[in-house]
């Protein structure tokens, strides 16, 4: 059959929307045309100089999409008379569709983890103009030649035979002596490859040490305010933890602390107040974890990301020297959360035990990300990245603060030196969630602090100010809009 | 300062022990001798003629990678006097390390993985001649080329801008509507986006159902013999669950099975025994989920892989018009598993919850990853692989049936159609676990059936083998060998 013109406009109207190259488009778009039923083995294509005009393309550019999907034996040429859609293998055929039935499921959940309160960024946050959200990733930071450098590294033929098949749960050598050789040394942290795993991002970093440490009698210690995500986690594991106390510096080492078994802390940085534990708080923590038989697992969720010279750097676990604190790193923050890769530094019978529950769980983290982030540490790509992005994000720091200096007056704003984020405390009487939603309608996102604290109430004047997505031009832009959604009768 | 000859010997002693490039080698062990201390900031490196005759490549090589090294400010050239090891950022540095302690942690573990029974397959195997294993991928088989167009397709600017963010419980759009126009249906399913999610290969899919449906007081209900890292995920959820009965076609709509709120099935291919569920026991099944109010969770782990026309390939799901069934399905079997990419199709409000679970968990899979996939897919490389993996595998079985047939003649011997293992039961008196651990010393490897099995000693006369990672010819060799290690008195 040959099709009108119609038809073939509407094969490829969606050309041109995506990031691929043309002859990848073009091949696309008939494939998933045959896919589709919208046309049939022995149909006649348009001439490739057809199809050029229609698409105003080069003629070559269609030419070639042409000759690989006949090399593919998508399309068949025959002579003198022209291209036509080929033969397809048999395909199993239903026309149903899957009824719609949710009674069945509700009351068998033994978890409904949809119950929680938890981060509710915008998913098309990069549609708004002024993100001051946190984590989320400025994609124009990412050093796209170096890690294709790596990513071409990596798929010869003999690199995908290492990381092809299936690890069990093992991880990739190379990432893993990278991290020991050009990462963990420079926290002053000294490991071998038997206290190492490597995890999907910090998030599956510290869900697996819940599963493995937490019962429905553990005592967990959690800081409050802190991370919501870890909150949730535990409630999955058990009723009841303990709530510990936050003060300028970070946790405090009193009594609620020292009755656990297991805390969670972020000493370097503390999320969401931004502060850093001093060197006698963290000589305290570590006395009061040998004293109290206590299990500290650390969430350095930003290391490496320095932005100014400031106390962080040096991890709780460097000091560490009854063996007491389990380490949790990422990538996500440093390089991208796309590609989700963390890790866990632990005495090996933890790590022993990771590895079978991660096995368990999803085996391991993808092979072919973890040596292509090898190859570009070994590179001297990563800590190149990270002296590049230091400065950017430090540039938006200065002028975060500043514009909120000028216009938010009347709020208490806190960045201790290094942070990522600003901890800002509105003024009496105005409430985060509301002003979240009013600035999101002026294409102002930030967040509302609430979500950091285990009983809401207690954050209802908070909003956090991050600096990773919005670039330094639109700050003051941004920050000024806000400062004009705080009702004046407040100020 | 200028190092001896022996210095620069040591520090490319491992050159050409990788897959990488002599460009990228070179860069990578000058970084790591900088890293390691071996050559400090303004130390020289030998001349670009100098080190091509240590390393016997040609100069130009060297002079490529000094000039990468200079551009990232690694080294730095001074006219006329030669190339140095450049000025580093100051490093933390501390010596010490970790100390060994292990009695902290065993006490408060509320998991202990380890206890479990599981799959030992030698991680080295792809050292030893005959690796009859199941599931281990013979990376010669992997589409190189294809896939390395799909990688560089997305990895434009604009591409990495999609991927790098963070999803937080979403997947990468692209790969779900791959799996929605052309994989599913040519499975008999059809699904809508929000029916979808995608998980770190059916692993990860399989654990999630169990933490979502399975607590303390589930009736949950597993085929038994089937597979163990199941058996072993349940075992961490709840004490107990119900062993369903195996029989030829796979499992049994018995009252055991009735009994349950939850049942894992293989029906297209039960694990590990070969065998197809009939379409009137498919029926049967999904009456009885309907009497009973059970739901079946259905792990499809070998679709789309199609050795010969048999009766499998339309999965229970693509029959299920009450909803009652959850599909799980992978990409590990079919192309890769160090990819570790899975999903799950299920009703909406279970995808929901899972959604928000698997945020908890670990966000989602990588997206570049996804993404990749996704254009694999859509370039009609996919089903092009699956054709030519199929033919291969197809005379692999044939090999290995055909030398089974000759030399274990004491065996029975079961491979129903399409399978990609046989299931042999050895002579009375020849214990399975004996057989693994003494062909091994061969170099033939053989999984012993008692892992299977809910009670070690079901199991103990049967082995399992695989044909996924052996070549066609050294079959009847390999076969050969494991059949002198039978003990003769017992044929």
């Amino acid at each position: 059959m040959k099709h009108p013109f119609e038809t073939w406009q509407h094969i490829f109207a969606d050309l041109e929307n995506s990031g691929q190259s043309l002859n990848i488009q073009i091949r696309r778009a008939l494939i998933l045309a045959i896919e589709n039923g919208l046309i049939t083995p022995g149909d006649q294509l348009p001439s490739s100089r057809q199809l050029a005009v229609l698409l105003g393309v080069a003629r070559n550019t269609v030419t070639a999409a042409y000759r690989l999907l006949v090399d593919e034996k998508i399309l068949v040429s025959k002579k003198r008379s022209g291209m036509f859609v080929g033969p397809r293998p048999k395909k199993v055929g239903f026309a149903a569709r899957e009824p719609v039935h949710t009674g069945h499921f509700a009351p068998k959940f033994a978890q409904t983890p949809s119950r929680y309160r938890h981060f509710n960024k915008p998913r098309d946050w990069q549609k708004h103009r002024y993100p001051f959200l946190y984590g989320q990733f400025d994609p124009t930071m990412f050093p796209v030649n170096d890690w294709r450098e790596a990513m071409r590294a990596t798929s010869t033929v003999r690199e995908i035979c290492v990381w092809a098949g299936d690890l069990i749960d093992e991880d990739d050598p190379d990432l893993v002596e990278q991290l020991r050789v050009q990462v963990l040394p420079r926290r002053g942290i000294f490991a071998d490859p038997g206290q190492i795993i490597i995890t999907i991002g910090s998030q599956q970093a510290l869900s697996m040490l819940v599963q493995l440490f937490v019962g429905a009698s553990s005592r967990v210690g959690l800081e409050d305010p802190g991370y919501p995500d870890l909150r949730n986690m535990v409630r999955l594991a058990t009723h009841d933890f303990t709530r510990l106390r936050i003060d300028r510096e970070g946790v405090v080492p009193d009594a609620a602390l020292c009755g656990c078994d297991l805390v969670f802390v972020s000493a370097n940085r503390h999320c969401p107040t931004t502060g850093v534990l001093s060197g006698q708080r963290r000589r305290d923590l570590l006395q009061a974890a040998d004293d109290h038989d206590l299990i500290i697992v650390e969430d350095d969720y930003e290391a490496d990301l320095v932005l100014e010279d400031g106390p962080e750097g040096v991890p709780l676990k460097a000091q560490d020297r009854a063996g007491r604190v389990i380490y949790v790193g990422s990538f996500s923050k440093a390089l991208a959360p796309g590609l989700r890769i963390g890790y866990i530094v632990a005495a090996a019978p933890v790590i022993n035990e990771l590895r079978i529950l991660r096995r368990l769980l999803m085996r391991h983290p993808p092979t072919n990300n973890q040596r292509i982030l090898a190859t570009f540490i070994a590179l001297g790509h990563y800590h190149r990245h990270l002296q590049r992005i230091g400065g950017i994000l430090s540039r938006r720091a200065q002028a975060l603060g500043g514009a909120a200096r000028r216009h938010l007056p009347d709020c208490i704003i806190r960045r201790d030196c290094g942070a990522k984020n600003f901890w800002v405390k509105l003024p009496d009487g105005v409430d985060g969630q509301a002003l979240e939603v009013s600035a999101r309608a002026h294409g102002v996102l930030v967040e509302a602090g609430h979500v950091f604290f285990a009983s809401a109430r207690d954050g209802r004047h908070f909003i956090r100010l991050g600096f990773t997505s919005i670039t330094e031009n639109r700050i003051e832009r941004g920050i000024e809009i806000l400062a004009g959604l705080i009702p004046t009768g407040s100020r």
